[in-house]
């Protein structure tokens, strides 16, 4: 491997746990798990609202002209999420190669659409956010698709079986798994 | 505003912080934020390496397929982090409309590609990791398109001409930016 260091487990690089904090809550109409409802592109359709703390609410500002951000999240009810029913995960595939919400640092990623916001309030409007209601989010990143998107990244089969399968898949959306394993 | 509830901040949501813990760390050759390669498309070109805690390991069975994976790290030294000289940041943007690494939870988010991995050792391959030699890693995600990318997502005008004005930007990727704020 060219340009790595050696191992850090033993080194100099801390070891000890961080400290998060919320910088506000979701609000959304999502009070348990399964009342969320996923789309095939996006994680689900509908609306919801971050409500930052006074605080960080001008930390807002510039963030006119940006179509979609990422939301990070803490998964604060990962112990209610039990695993769909149509979800046909194989066996052998483990947590780092799901997008499950229980994981060693229950924090939740997802690119969603921003239908406003306002730097004096707090409050950011977005469409496809999957998370709880009363969920702490942990930080607003704009996406910046040269950085973040990749249409051609390649999932495994059984991601795009499953995603085909279960899910009407929209051809207009680049991002769209191809139906080739529809067979 | 639809589907969404009343405001959070005064609720049973809650509102201490959160403990997140290193699952592994980053091997990469940047020793210092300066070090950091960036290119028009992914953070850099440079490969790195994570390694795991043994206990993780195993946990990255079922990656195989993937082409990309999303890495959340904990910026450790974001206090080293200075503004590039040639980031033309107007005084209005405000750390939510940016990607800088100083911010109120310092994790790091980065797509990159995978080029192999480990589910004996722990060790992840990656090309793109624009993290510092050390980093503490938090989360390895499957990259999914159909809920991560969006190609046509829009960004302000400030970002598309210094996208544009400081990269090569390369046309066959489908994320770059339109040259027309070249004029």
């Amino acid at each position: 491997m060219t340009q790595a260091n050696n191992d850090h487990q033993d080194t100099k690089a801390p070891k000890v746990g961080f400290s998060v904090k919320p910088i506000g809550y979701v609000c959304s109409g999502y009070a348990q798990p399964e009342d969320v409802a996923h789309t095939h592109v996006g994680w689900t359709a509908d609306s919801a609202r971050i409500q930052l703390m006074s605080r960080y609410a001008g930390a807002l500002n510039g963030l006119q002209g940006y179509s979609h951000v990422i939301v990070l999240y803490w998964v604060h009810r990962a112990r209610d999420w039990k695993m769909p029913k149509h979800h046909h995960k194989p066996p052998h595939v483990k947590v780092f190669a799901t997008r499950m919400p229980v994981r060693p640092n229950p924090i939740g990623m997802s690119v969603v659409q921003l239908l406003g916001f306002s730097a004096q309030t707090g409050e950011v409007s977005v469409k496809g956010l999957d998370a709880l209601d009363g969920t702490p989010v942990l930080d607003i990143k704009p996406y910046i698709p040269n950085f973040d998107s990749y249409p051609d990244g390649e999932v495994p089969e059984w991601v795009a079986r499953h995603l085909n399968s279960h899910f009407h898949v929209d051809p207009a959306h680049s991002g769209a798994v191809p139906e080739r394993e529809k067979a």
